[in-house]
């Protein structure tokens, strides 16, 4: 294949694209030139004038950048389905895209590791897939997909678009010698293997990167991200639907660092990325952050492919893959369109969702009101603030003005009671009840409401519909958007989605809800590894503590 | 083992080394820093204080670097063998070589990189191994190699110090498609691949980097060089014992180009390295030349190290390798001790050469002094010019003032006629006879005389020594210098090589000679790819029309 690109390059063979006349950038000196892009079978073969081919694109006063990267998603997290994500990035000049399917492994294990794999090979999006490393997350929950060991994950590392290892995020874990974690850093050693530490610091930190881990999206600190690339962490800084962390660390990306930090999105739904961007969105708000332009545009492809071994990805020359962007200015990033492998993506024909079968994954029996009943009387209550994840904790009565009622129900098939609790701040007139089959990281049904008849009724919506978000009123469903794939995903395509969750949104704030996202905070109440209160399956836990605990308050 | 580096970072184990209160380098923001650096077992585990150690060095107002990486060597340019040759060069900072065994192998085959391979797994200088890729380098002279084809070269691979393939320096089949260098290129697609282009340019360079080769060491010219930058191939700039680029290609050095700028020296012989150095001389002089002093030194390593896929090499960060220079001064790159995998190496006792049965590799049989005659009348002559590998051509009488004999003797055992002709350039007194068995790239014998006597003299000589340098006058030995590791390499030190050569110059010079360097000289004389006319061991070689031509001028 190569031998043609030479001979195209030569002017043996007519190119199939060239822009002509452009302004391209120049990731390895953070130049803009001007000339000829000349395209080939899906790679570029020239940069000179010269050469011919079947199609020109006039590229007088518009610039040309290299597709971008995503460093670290979890596609879950846009509700969507591989096939569907590509439609909502690929326009945003997103055409690769490095993934970890924390979610959907947490649900159902290896198999959901292998539909990402499989989805991987079908996809226009060049998507690479990190193998999960924390399936379980903690042991304080129920899971679907037991217990990924080692011996488990080794094997997919032959398949052609696995990677490495995602996110190891059990930092207690690497730093004490954990034997199950070890195993899998040395089943990776020879892999890139992403890191996952938040505020780490000091020997702490020295110790976690002497693991042989090598990256971190989750600096949210100047000082910390700085540390880190110091310690050899390469820095992705991330701007999701939740964590939003371009605004403290636009100053860290220079041109000295340049080679080392990359952007990535984490979670992000699809109404940010229809409404704000993608990967554009944060080369957008970096350079309007001060960060140099040409640092801006090397971070957001070619350093992240340097960094996970992708040769031949990141940038505009010959032999390298004709993913590109045309700009009609590069300040503000304004995309004009974008091409994967030398084809427009707005011409593209993009297959729909392949036929999976994702089988039952909200295995938990309709549970009766009554079952939804927590303690009375003085209670341990989480207190939610709008946009955080990290929660408060208050000692109230069950009744008092504000406090509505939490429950988790298993849904794994284990069969377990629902752990019932409460909650603050999804405000003092809200009525009905809000229930999600989203929530991290073991993804069972987690429900908030102003009474258990409500709550079991939307429960009972989300086990009939296999997942998704469900609000209920007076026991009616009044808002249902289903995620049957998995009980993450829909077949929907983004736009719906996207619709869909403003239709949500609005249903919520009529019943009275005053937060803002109220299906990405219940999300996060269910993730025990961040501070200070949460409820699981099993029951209150007290992350400071580390342990469960009794509701009522002594 | 990685799993131990943890717990000396957690400071649960004491370390073994720790430079105290200096500043170090951070190749990946480009600052210096003051802190410890704290080292166990051969890895660097802390940058923080409050670590102990057996050992302590006291690095205030000291600078800490990583250990440069020469991107691109033979060693067997340096006359010496891989133990002496880290000799030599590990005081100079230099603790990792990428190395091509390109002159052994043309004289030994499979067993001359053989014997690299398996020299670097013994070396405490970290050596690897790119294979070579043009055994024979061109079909116009005889090798002692044969043709090291893809499917003989394809299964060292495997080999733990093997790395990519060598320079391709075919850069005319390249592009053409010829079998057999695609079928080297296809075989080693999943690895580096060096190039070798110097001056190619425009499409004819866009196709070279379209071939998936993606590093160049060739450039001479600014301009060049960015170009190649710019057309994906990393530039490794050099500054050997002939061919010295720095001062033209300093300027390509910036923050931004540092990650895909290295340093090498492609050949270098001992008494250079003596006495000007090795990588640690580039770096001074690209600083002189006003490099910025980080640019340099991340050049000098990370960068090398990165395109490479060394992990673990070329940054002062936890995990890494402790290959550590210490520094008095850093703009003059002022050395004052120098750390392999956490171990001085002035303390290091490195294991003299080993015990390797070279054989016979100098096969020819004793000329007499008549076989050596030229055709007489007008011949077409070879002009050497001082310090250059170029030649100019002449048509002179054959025995005018100032022309030399010149004859090239087939020495790997096919008995061919001596190939004889003419040269100018080592001056109008030059009396008796130079030879040498290293002729690049098929190191045949070469000498050039005043008289036939004194060359088959000085031919005797190196047959008997088995390769080396010979100089003769009145048919008497008048100084040698034995090669007889495969004609090219000795088992003497570097600072005996270096005396020798010294006293070799003085002895040619005393016999009349101009040129200051007579045996890099003549090794280029038979090199039948640089302009304009070389002699083989087949004969006169016209180097613009690629064909042999008579000696005697129509």
């Amino acid at each position: 294949m190569r031998q043609r690109l030479v001979q195209a390059a030569l002017g043996g063979i007519d190119c199939d694209l060239i822009f002509r006349n452009t302004t391209f950038f120049d990731a390895f000196s953070l130049r803009w030139v001007q000339g000829d892009v000349a395209v080939f079978q899906g790679a570029i073969v020239g940069l000179e004038p010269g050469l011919k081919a079947r199609r020109e694109i006039d590229g007088r006063k518009k610039f040309l950048v290299p597709g971008f990267i995503d460093a670290h998603v979890h596609i879950e997290s846009s509700l969507l389905t591989p096939a569907e994500f590509q439609k909502a990035v690929l326009p945003k000049g997103t055409t690769t895209a490095i993934c970890d399917p924390h979610e959907l492994a947490n649900v159902q294990g290896l198999p959901g590791i292998e539909y990402f794999l499989k989805a991987a090979l079908k996809s226009t999006l060049d998507l690479r897939v990190m193998l999960s490393s924390c399936v379980p997350a903690t042991s304080f929950e129920t899971n679907g997909g037991g217990h990924l060991s080692a011996t488990k994950l080794a094997p997919l590392k032959k398949h052609p678009k696995a990677l490495g290892l995602a996110e190891m995020m059990n930092v207690p874990g690497v730093l004490s010698g954990d034997k199950k974690v070890w195993d899998k850093l040395k089943a990776f050693a020879d892999r890139p293997v992403d890191g996952h530490c938040p505020l780490l610091r000091g020997k702490e930190l020295s110790a976690y990167a002497a693991s042989g881990i090598s990256s971190c999206h989750e600096s949210t600190q100047l000082g910390e991200a700085q540390e880190k690339l110091m310690k050899g962490l390469a820095v992705w800084v991330r701007e999701g639907s939740v964590a939003k962390d371009l605004a403290a660390l636009a100053p860290l990306l220079t041109v000295a660092t340049s080679p080392v930090v990359g952007f990535c999105t984490d979670d992000r739904n699809p109404l940010d990325i229809a409404r704000e961007g993608h990967i554009d969105y944060l080369v957008r708000g970096a350079i309007a952050r001060g960060v140099p332009m040409e640092a801006a545009y090397r971070a957001s492809a070619w350093s992240v492919a340097r960094h996970y071994g992708l040769s031949g990805k990141g940038a505009i020359a010959p032999g390298y893959d004709a993913d590109l962007v045309l700009l009609e200015d590069r300040e503000s990033c304004a995309i004009e369109s974008v091409w994967c492998k030398g084809k427009s993506v707005s011409e593209l024909e993009l297959p729909s969702n392949q036929t999976v079968r994702f089988g039952r994954t909200v295995k938990a029996t309709k549970p009766e009101a009554q079952d939804l009943e927590g303690p009375k009387g003085r209670v341990h209550t989480i207190g939610v603030e709008p946009g955080k994840i990290i929660t408060q904790r208050f000692v109230l009565n069950h009744d008092a003005a504000g406090v509505a009622r939490l429950t988790v129900l298993e849904r794994h098939g284990k069969n377990r009671p629902p752990a019932n609790g409460y909650v603050t701040g999804f405000g003092t007139r809200f009525r009905g009840a809000i229930a999600s089959s989203v929530g991290h990281d073991s993804h069972n049904l987690i429900v908030v409401g102003s009474n258990t008849d409500d709550m079991a009724t939307a429960l009972g919506a989300l086990i009939d519909s296999q997942g998704g978000y469900a609000v209920t009123l007076d026991r009616q469903v009044t808002a249902l958007l289903p995620l049957p794939f998995g009980g993450l995903m829909t077949a929907l395509d983004a736009a719906t989605v996207a619709r869909k969750l403003l239709e949500m949104g609005a249903v919520c704030k009529q019943q009275g809800c005053v937060l803002e996202e109220p299906f990405l905070q219940l999300a996060f109440l269910s993730l025990p590894v961040i501070p200070e209160l949460k409820l699981t399956d099993r029951g209150l836990f007290d992350v400071n503590k580390f342990q469960l605990i009794e509701v009522r308050a002594e």
